[in-house]
C-alpha cells in the first residue's frame, strides 16, 4: 500500500509544524484545561506539577488524542470529551516522568533542574500520585468507561515496561528483542492509547480506531529510539538533558545493543566494565561514543526509527483515502517522519 | 439517636471477630482476586506486591467494600462487582503503603523489611505505580462509571493528605485542625470511599450510600488517631513497626499536638528542638513519652479516637433499624470501637 507524505513527496525535511497548526485550537482548550486541573488547595502541587507542565514538552501525546478526535468527528461537541482525556494523557506523562527523575536522580530536565532537584524526592513521588488519580478523575469526568479501560491498561502496561527497564539496566548482552518490548511498554503504549483514545471516544467505526492505535504505538516507537540514539550524540544544551545520562545510568539501549553485538571481546569487556558494572573512568563516554560510531550504531537506529514512522504513516491509510481526513492524516503522517529525523 | 452496639450493650471489649466471620464468604473471594491480579509477565511485581500484600494487614479496606455490599443486597450476583473493587482498595492502599515507606525511609512495616529495604526504591515507586493502574483495571471492570469516578476523587485526595502532611511535618506548633484535615485526606477519606462504593454498586438508595461513607469517614479517622497514639506507647514488637518511628521522622500527630500545646516554654523548646529541627539525642525518645505522659496525651487522643468510633456506629442508625441488615451493622459499630480501643 502506497501512502502519500507531503514533505516526502516534495522532497523537503519532515516538520510538525502543520499538524501544531491544524490541532492549535483544540489543543488551547487542552492547555486551559491542564492549568486548570493541577490547581489544588495544597500549593505544592501546582508549584511543583507547574514547572514541569510549564516547562515545555511538546504535548505529542494530547496531540495524538486531539488529532484522533478530530479525525474522528467534525462536530466540536463530539470532540468535547476528548480534551478532558488529552489533559488526562498529559497528566499520566507527567506522572511518570517525576516519578522517572526520583529513579533516575536525575538533575536536569529539558534544560531545567527537575521536581526532584528542586522539591525533594518526596514531592516529586506523591505530587505523581496526584496527577495520576487526576487524570482518572478527568477520563471519569469523559464519561466513556470502555476508554478508559484503554488507558487504565496502558498505564499499567507502562509501569510494566519501566520495571523491565530496570531489570535490563546493566546488562549489556540485552537482546534487541526485550529492547523492543520495553520501549513498546514505557513509551509506545501511551503514544498508542492516547491516539486510540481520541477518535474512539467520537464514537467512530472500530477499524479507524485500530488505525489510530497502529499510529500511535508505531510513533511511540520511532519517538523513543530516536531519542535513545540522541543521548549519545547531542549536547545537554541540544537535549535538555545531560548528555550521556543513559551510560552513566547503565541504560541498555539500541545504540549499545548494536554496538555489544558487533564487538570484539575487547569491546565487551568494556561495556561490560562501564554500563555492566557501573565502573567508570575518565574518557570512558568518548570511548563509548567513538565504539557507537565505529559501529555505525546510532545511524542504524534513526534508520530503525525511521522504518516505525513509515509504518506509522502506513497506518493512516484509511484516513489518506478519505478527503475529510486526509490533510491531518497528512500531517500525522509527516509528524511520524519528523520523530524520526531529529539527528539524521 | 441512641444505637445498639452489641459489644457496649453486653459492656464486652469491642472485638472485630464476628465482622471478619460474616465477612468471610465474600473476602475469600477478595483474596483470590488479590493474589489474581498481582500477577503480571513482569516477576518483580507478584515478588514485591506479594511481600507486602502476603504480610498480613488486616484488609480493613475491602472489608469496608464488602461489608457496603453485603448491607446493599443479599444478591450474590449484585455483590459480584464489589469483590473487583474490593481488589481495587486495597491495591491502591498497597501503593501508598509502597510510596510511603520510599518517602519515610522505613526499614520495617508490620514486623518484617519493607519492599524498599529488600528491593530498594526504585521498584517500590514502580510496583506503587503499577498496582494503583491495575487497581483501575480492576473498577472498570466493575463497570460502574460513578462509583469509578468516587474512588478515583478519593485517590487524589490521598496523595493531598500525605503532601500535606509533609507541609505540617517538622512544625510542633500545627494547629489541631490541620491534623484532621492531614488525616481525613490521607487515611479517612479511602475507608470512606471504599465502604461507600460497596453498597453504591449494588444500586442501593443515596440515603443507606451517605450512611456508610460517613461510617467509613469516622472509622478512619478512629483508626488512624489510635494509629498515632500508639506509635509512642507500643513496642516494635506489638506494633510491627520501628516504635517512635513519627517522632524520628518529625511527624506532627494528636498526642504531640495536645502536649506543645499544654507545654511550659521549656517543653516548646525540647519538641521544638526534636520534632522542630531534628536534632536528636539520646534519650529524646523516652523524653519524649514523659511529656506525653505528663499531659495525659496519649489517652486524651484515644479518647477523641473513640469519639469517632461512637460516630461511625451512630451513621449506621438506617441498618440498625432494619432486620435484614442489623446484624452485620452492629458487627460494623463493634468493628469501629474496636479499632479506638486497642490501647486503652
Amino acid at each position: 500500500m502506497t501512502v502519500t507524505h507531503s514533505a516526502t513527496e516534495a522532497g523537503e525535511t519532515p516538520s510538525l509544524t502543520p499538524l501544531i497548526d491544524m490541532l492549535s485550537a483544540d489543543m488551547a482548550g487542552v492547555n486551559a484545561t491542564i492549568i486548570d486541573r493541577m490547581a489544588s488547595e495544597v500549593p505544592l502541587i501546582p508549584q511543583l506539577a507547574g514547572h514541569l507542565i510549564a516547562s515545555g514538552g511538546k504535548r505529542m501525546r494530547p496531540m495524538m488524542t486531539v488529532a484522533g478526535a478530530m479525525l474522528g468527528s467534525d462536530d466540536a461537541g463530539k470532540r468535547a470529551p476528548a480534551v478532558k482525556l488529552a489533559t488526562a494523557v498529559e497528566f499520566i506523562h507527567s506522572a511518570t516522568l517525576l516519578h522517572d527523575d526520583v529513579i533516575d536522580e536525575s538533575k536536569l530536565r529539558r534544560g531545567q533542574d527537575t521536581a526532584n532537584a528542586l522539591w525533594g524526592n518526596d514531592a516529586s513521588v506523591l505530587v505523581g500520585d496526584f496527577l495520576f488519580a487526576r487524570a482518572f478523575e478527568l477520563m471519569v469526568e469523559a464519561g466513556d468507561i470502555t476508554v478508559l479501560g484503554r488507558l487504565a491498561a496502558a498505564a499499567a502496561r507502562i509501569t510494566e515496561g519501566e520495571i523491565k527497564q530496570m531489570a535490563i539496566t546493566g546488562q549489556p548482552d540485552t537482546p534487541v528483542e526485550d529492547y523492543f518490548d520495553v520501549i513498546g511498554g514505557k513509551t509506545a503504549v501511551l503514544f498508542s492509547a492516547s491516539a486510540a483514545a481520541g477518535i474512539e471516544i467520537t464514537g467512530a467505526p472500530a477499524e479507524r480506531v485500530e488505525a489510530m492505535r497502529v499510529y500511535g504505538m508505531e510513533l511511540g516507537m520511532a519517538f523513543q529510539i530516536m531519542d535513545d540514539a540522541l543521548d549519545y550524540t547531542a549536547s545537554a544544551e541540544q537535549m535538555g538533558k545531560n548528555a550521556g545520562d543513559d551510560f552513566a545510568d547503565q541504560k541498555i539501549t539500541l545504540p549499545t545493543i548494536l554496538a555489544w553485538q558487533d564487538g570484539d571481546a575487547e569491546e565487551r569487556a568494556f561495556w561490560q566494565r562501564t554500563l555492566g558494572e557501573a565502573d567508570f573512568a575518565e574518557g570512558d563516554l568518548e570511548r563509548a561514543q567513538a565504539l557507537l560510531t565505529a559501529h555505525d550504531a546510532v545511524n542504524r537506529s534513526v534508520t530503525v526509527a525511521h522504518e516505525h514512522a513509515v509504518k506509522a504513516g502506513a497506518a493512516l491509510a484509511p484516513f489518506i483515502g478519505d478527503e475529510r481526513t486526509a490533510p491531518l492524516a497528512r500531517a500525522l503522517a509527516d509528524a511520524a517522519l519528523f520523530a524520526a529525523h531529529r539527528a539524521s
